[in-house]
């Protein structure tokens, strides 16, 4: 059939038109298809591309691809995250001491001998230097008096209350708001891909479990940390367990490999830690043969979050830097690998 | 339309006949299926109807159904067995213990001073009155010899290669086939319930991690037991751990519910002994408030496996014993619950 010019030459239009319009949807189907498949197997959207980046991605598809040689059974896919630094904040001081002082103005009421005691009366005064100064024996005197003396149920209860409405100095949020959301990022990632993701703090065992289950999908007993002596009661008849003030273990330097073990039962394949603090357990995982991962946070940025290691008392840096440069442990730049510094709360 | 008489009887007989077969087929389905619904609703075939499987059964069921006043949500559903007696045979001595002795004898050419010292001159002669004599210091000398002096991996292999070929002096099975059926189908019934399930023993931590994930299905962290003393050395440089001969923790008694505490983090809603040595945990677990379950396995089969409660050394059951009327926790008569008593090796 010959239509009339007109008509074919408008019909050839319509045709270039429908054409076109196909065409369009087809190529655009695809870029968004592609972009959307992008999106889906980035895991780790708030890295920037980079070493650190490209190491982690790495790592778990050489340890987690089926035929690959270094393919290791989901069993054995252990990770550990050391707490504060590797993932939430921990300067100017580490979150848990600033609800040891907290609780210290809190109970002062019951302890009129606080006003003309040290520590206590620093900390009342807020007078940081003496605090300081008083080292390790003040610092034991004020974890009895805030973390002792109660049962593990209403020492959580406290810390819940606490979190609940104290806020950091600087951010004016939330300290369970100041949890690092590249971080967040990895957790995910390395569950997703058959990892038991465990926290090897040297913080208190007790404190961490509080939040690590909502604000990193870590359950109570895949916390390992510090402890004081717990001891059982019967208390009027009822079976209780009492928190003593008196040091259980020091999950920390050397005791962390220690914990891991006593806690896990397997060596790690994976850790992540920022201070000198995880040394050991860093060498004690990437040393064991096989592929392995070690991977050291370095704050770097100063003006999204703090820049601080050698000089630092707070997640002093220093062996562990230099080690991961010898050992080839993967270091983190914040300031250069994270696009994101605090996850925003769900 | 009406059809001549004999077509009509003829086709009303095969209506009949019809009928019949439907009917049959639609009762048999319904009988088969109702059968196939009990068998894979009997999540606990090897326990006899009665008091303890229906103790079981229903507390399950209260904390897990929706809308239940019992409800309990999942991550809070923790439940601890005890292992010797209550998973795994501990007759005529505990396994670790056998173990031990054994270890004894393979390393006494190391030790040609033991033939003349006790307790292990009393081990090489299978002198068990004096062994028994020898008492907590005794069987502290003999854990150290045979427990220490190793790094954990090294240890777990001992452990694994004993396992594998010696035998229990009764059934002449290897020990880890010697595990409860019956109990393996709470483990696998009470998961599939969104349990989390644990070990709490008063034997060695390293000890039972070795079998507990193959033939308990319970993962290495899972395992809350007894421990000794473990030390991060460099060795040549190499991190490395090392067990002391040294007690660190009794997971027995009051330190049950201490080594629960501080492995797990949650009180549990479930306990599962066979021993005073789980009288607290029952306790501490049961009298929470809140619908909980204490199970007490009471040894009485002396046909197909032992009969032993308040006069034995081996799982003394005295006090737990009249606890569990008291405390109304479930208790399990082996003898009448247990149609088997062993798993058959996988």
């Amino acid at each position: 059939m010959r239509l009339p010019r007109h008509i074919e030459r408008s019909s050839r239009t319509l045709t270039s038109v429908w054409c076109a319009i196909v065409a369009w949807i087809v190529v655009a189907s695809i870029l968004c298809g592609s972009t959307a498949a992008w999106a889906q197997s980035d895991p780790l959207p708030s890295w920037n591309e980079g070493v650190a980046k490209r190491a982690i991605i790495e790592f778990v598809t050489a340890v987690t691809r089926d035929g690959s040689p270094d393919f290791v059974a989901a069993p054995e896919r252990v990770a550990t995250f050391d707490n504060d630094g590797t993932l939430w904040i921990e300067q100017p001081i580490y979150v848990q001491f600033a609800f040891a002082l907290d609780r210290v103005k809190a109970l002062a009421p019951l302890h009129p001998e606080w006003k003309d005691k040290q520590p206590f009366k620093a900390v009342l005064e807020g007078d940081m230097a003496t605090i300081a100064a008083a080292g390790e024996h003040g610092a034991a005197e004020i974890v009895a008096a805030t973390h002792a003396g109660v049962s593990p149920e209403e020492f959580r209860q406290t810390v819940k209350d606490w979190l609940a409405t104290a806020k950091h100095p600087r951010y004016n949020r939330r300290y369970d708001e100041l949890v690092y959301q590249p971080m967040l990022e990895v957790l995910a990632y390395m569950r997703a891909n058959g990892f038991k993701t465990f926290i090897a703090s040297g913080g208190g065992i007790e404190f961490i479990r509080v939040f690590a289950e909502e604000r990193y999908g870590i359950p109570p007993e895949q916390v390992v940390g510090s402890s004081i002596v717990t001891k059982f009661e019967r208390r009027d008849g009822r079976p209780t367990l009492f928190r003593l003030p008196q040091v259980n273990f020091v999950d920390d330097g050397p005791g962390k490999p220690v914990g891991i073990e006593q806690h896990i039962g397997r060596r790690p394949i994976a850790a992540f830690g920022n201070s000198d603090g995880d040394l050991e357990t860093l060498q004690w995982t990437t040393m064991a043969g096989g592929r392995r991962l070690g991977v050291v946070i370095h704050h770097t940025d100063a003006e999204r979050e703090y820049a601080y290691d050698r000089q630092s008392k707070v997640g002093h840096l220093d062996e562990a830097l230099e080690a991961a440069a010898l050992d080839r442990w993967t270091l983190v730049d914040m300031k250069r690998d994270w696009k994101t510094i605090f996850a925003s709360r769900q």
